[in-house]
């Protein structure tokens, strides 16, 4: 049974369908009105569609830079927790498609007992906005907020929750650089246990056939968790004691940050650190058509040097964030 | 002569006088280039002008969502205190609109000493804006923003003093979901002191007649200089004990905030807070068609039980608010 | 050869020339992707370029407030540090010809170590806008960003460096306001040791025929690096000993803020302040067509009873900031 995918659980409904449509009738658009909240609702199919509108979206923007498809709509960007790279994305995602914002930065709001409860905060921005981005410090918030609001809601991040955003984006570039996810071989180096963006992708590449590589301290290992989910889905997978090895076959090297504080003490954090710095050197064996990817801001994990290397896709990976939130706003908009 | 309601003086123009215009000639727009400083400032006919132009509104959102009215206006939207759903409202209505904005949050001048004076602010945004939206902490300041500026100001709250938008959204949803004024018992619970949106709210309804009820803690009652302009504009009230026997024949229930930091023993508030809690079982003994209106934020004086009942309006009440800033924001630019 | 201007290298292509074209084809555009960083870099003609359009801006904006040169295009105001007034006018100006922007205001992120490196902050950001501007506390942080970014960028304040849109609409103001540059007398008065704001206006003015003054307190006058480049350039100045005498036939007063930190002993600050404060008795003994002109925020060193007098130009000089930035914002996007 394991050398075949798993068979996705297709939780979008046919695309001629009639899925539940709260405020119009465009029955055609198969996720009108619908929740982005987490990975595990996409399959296999959905994923297709996603990055099928997002495709679009990319040739639109180079060849018209903006266009109205959502002109008159407008987007609550609601962040409970300060995050500018997906704000501003975001933002850029929805003047592109011709809409309007309204930014809300509720960061003095982190208690509770403060401010005013999420329901109610969700129940009158649905008033204002067609639709509504939410991130914030509290896992499972995206939820309740969908679960109280008419409009759909996007989460873009709740707390060491879900970021589906970012995870369908690192997919997408997967895609556009290398056209296609079935057969390459997946690398993650870094802190693999506290990131979130390392957890979803690995859960979308688990609806592919791919072999992943996990390389990590030991105290920042893959989560027992999600080597379970692989290993059900019959995914393969190693973890590897170094890069050397590791990078020769590899197609996609996808790193993240490894903290200082994350170490109790901070010897052990200078003798390890060096192993997960990616640098010319690292590049010098890899393939040719490898890609470096990063989920950014990076802090020194990889070389300012590596950054001229075509192979180097981690600020192209911001531009394709802004073409898969494009064609999320304009799917859960009813208009693609 | 107290059985007939006062007769209002009328402060706007007749529609088709000559008002002050100081940017145009769209002399057919009575309320062109004037500000909304005070819900002193309107008379009966003004508020059913503006009623019936937010109306418009409404029907033209649920219509198109978005129209290009004030395409190529700009707001100056500037908040000098923190106030996410004021600031929110306004920016959907002006978006709503097709209008632009520029936001701006000057929290951290609170003090004169640091920053430039109000009236040199407002002098540099008339420049940059065609109508300013101001939000200040003391009272007194939309009259000095006003009186420097060359463009329109719309009085966001100042302070202790007033806060008209939100006493005519209060009053327009009283409007728009029980179809009259006249004749309504309008019962007010909570902090009746302190609370600049029922004295807005009570000077308002004293246009009409109505009967008026007060129910709040003993420190917490509403001021005599309130009292004695109902007495003088013949408005008929009373003071009430409890809520049981005022529910029972009470048209519209306005609920504020009994907050725990006015009370100089705590034992005190813990004794009354209670009595000012809306719960379905308030609701069961209120009439069929009885509304629930709250400014909000609320922080538990209504239960979330009672959300769910079709006469809990404070919601729509944040809806109307966005109809009734359009209006305004379309009349004092000429376009309505 | 003392008695002619300098003749001014030419620093922009020739208008029908080949200028370096980054994304596009206008090629009579000729600031078209070009970063705008220093005074320094602006020749003679530039400024009549520049000048010329900023002219166009302003008769556009006064007959019909908005237009669309600028339709669909985004720019990214990404501010370090925070500057409410650039800030508001760079918003105005793109939302007056009809673009999109997304603010970041990364003030948190005052230090390097929290955040990421601006180049990496830089490289996102062009993915998603098509212009940015900076406003960041690090002298050469503008040259930085320019240098990593393939969209334009325009220097909005960097540190104590350069601020060269100020120094445009400095410049364009007195242009505006007396219909030449040649011949004039300007005089300028308080801090001018620390003001970026002078020294940029000193050095444009260098390029055109005039004679300057300076008044300040002895320890916050011009600095010798500034006066050399008058002395290289043949352009006469005096440094006067009071306003007295100075004022006569002054075209052009420019006053900056003398700040009492600057003084070690305080005593010596309120021994001096009051000869840099220009009131209605400075106005009496000046040409019936000075102008006086502040960077602005004041605080106290022009009388507020100035402000009626028809040559108080400061705060006509926000407009014509409006104007100067809606052309650089054009100009760099290949529209004008």
């Amino acid at each position: 049974m394991c050398d075949q995918p798993p068979v996705p659980s297709n939780s979008r409904p046919p695309r001629n369908g009639s899925p539940h449509l709260p405020f119009g009738d465009m029955k055609g658009a198969p996720w009108y009105g619908k929740d982005i909240l987490s990975v595990r609702q996409f399959s296999r199919d959905d994923l297709d569609y996603i990055f099928g509108v997002a495709h679009e979206m990319r040739e639109m923007v180079e060849r018209v830079g903006t266009f109205d498809l959502l002109k008159g709509k407008i987007l609550a960007n609601l962040f409970y927790e300060p995050s500018t790279r997906t704000s501003a994305s975001f933002t850029a995602a929805m003047e592109r498609l011709g809409g309007s914002l309204i930014p809300i930065q509720e960061v003095r709001y982190s208690s509770v007992a403060k401010g005013e409860s999420l329901p109610d905060t969700i129940r009158t921005l649905e008033c204002y906005a067609d639709v509504i981005v939410l991130r914030h410090s509290e896992t499972g918030s995206a939820k309740i907020a969908a679960d109280y609001s008419k409009k759909p809601v996007i989460n873009a991040g709740d707390g060491v929750g879900e970021h589906p955003t970012q995870a369908l984006l690192d997919l997408f570039t997967i895609v556009e650089e290398l056209g296609r996810v079935d057969g390459l071989t997946v690398t993650m180096v870094g802190d693999l246990k506290y990131g979130r963006t390392v957890h979803s992708l690995a859960r979308l590449l688990s609806l592919y056939q791919v072999r992943l590589r996990f390389f990590s301290p030991d105290i920042l290992k893959m989560p027992d968790e999600i080597l379970l989910e692989l290993r059900n889905k019959c995914i393969p997978y190693e973890v590897c004691s170094s890069l050397e090895g590791a990078v020769e076959d590899t197609d996609v090297l996808y790193v993240t940050r490894v903290q200082k504080e994350r170490f109790e003490d901070p010897n052990d954090y200078e003798k390890v650190k060096g192993a997960y710095v990616i640098t010319p050197k690292t590049m010098e064996v890899a393939k040719p058509d490898m890609i470096v990817m990063h989920p950014l801001p990076r802090v020194g994990e990889i070389a300012m040097e590596v950054d001229d290397d075509p192979r180097a896709a981690y600020f192209r990976q911001m531009e394709y964030g802004l073409y898969v939130r494009m064609a999320l706003l304009a799917m859960v908009l009813g208009k693609a």
